[in-house]
């Protein structure tokens, strides 16, 4: 069953181990931020620190493994058509189009929509780290260290197909800002197998 | 008044807003993991995701700002005499010992010293995010996203200097990881000024 995220929205949903996230982008272009907590104890949260540390590097692929908090795999990728995500940033808010859009009357961003999500769960919103930001085109010079959101590199039926090493909740978004879509809120859509 | 970290092991102090806490590497090729939190409510805490997203720069210097999980401004650097530092990597841990140097009985690390320095304060393990980790020198490769921990660049008596812009906690190592100040473990000297 294929699940649709309307553009500027966020859903949550509980994914078992052994189950497969496929995330789909079916216009292109567009960005989806993926958070995971363990269902068991929602303390227990991905981690862009110890996953880039375990892995050294930033940029992430199959078969690599989504480390959490407590150094435990969360989640392994196990298919990726696009090849080109984001670890380094958290998800667009209220202050994310204050500070850089210089918007007077912000959108709520992922990090609302993940927020509101996620609090059926009992997950405040101050418990949500830098997400693993699924198609998310941003480049970094490693001599300057400055860093650029670009259009993603998906086209429209881009997949990318993670599993889950332990029972959890994921929050995932249709991304809010259009420095991360190229201009133009779509929707996402995403099948739990 | 100078206090001394000792190699391998960690501190948690006050520092007020408007006070400048000078950390020094006294020997050279010593990397300091530096954390804070808000002294009102310590569910806010330095995110390293806001703060590149923030800067679009993923190394910091004078006179970048250090943002919070809530997207305040929580300490901003005012002097830094080295000029590179990491904002990527949780803190070295057991687990980093295990994973990273496959040590078979694995020393806590700068996360396990910081656990039990900021104990007092209430914080708790799950609560330590991506560390500034003052004079750590890591490369980032812009292509293939290749992380390198290199030698630090800080000789013995380099400084760097941050003024707080909240009431906060901070907890602040002596960096236990061998990759990260290249093969000796060394003291960390800080003021409150």
């Amino acid at each position: 069953m294929l699940h649709e995220i309307p553009p500027r929205s966020g859903a949550a949903f509980t994914l078992d181990r052994g189950q497969r996230l496929t995330v789909i982008d079916p216009c292109g272009e567009q960005v989806s931020d993926l958070l995971a907590f363990a269902r068991a104890d929602t303390d227990e949260v991905i981690s862009s620190g110890r996953t880039l540390d375990y892995l050294s590097r930033i940029f992430l692929t199959v078969p690599d493994p989504i480390y959490s908090n407590r150094s435990n795999i969360m989640l392994r990728i196990v298919e990726d058509v696009v090849g080109r995500h984001d670890f380094l940033l958290t998800p667009c808010s209220q202050d994310t189009f204050r500070i850089i859009y210089g918007d007077t009357d912000p959108h709520r961003g992922c990090f609302g929509n993940l927020a509101a999500a996620l609090a059926p769960y009992g997950i405040a919103p101050d418990r949500i780290p830098v997400a693993f930001n699924l198609f998310m085109h941003v480049t970094v010079d490693g001599t300057s260290g400055t860093l650029a959101v670009r259009p993603p590199l998906s086209k429209a039926g881009d997949r990318i197909v993670l599993e889950a090493e332990m029972d959890l909740i994921i929050g995932l978004t249709a991304c809010s800002a259009l420095q991360s879509n190229n201009g133009r809120f779509k929707p996402i859509h995403y099948r739990v197998d």
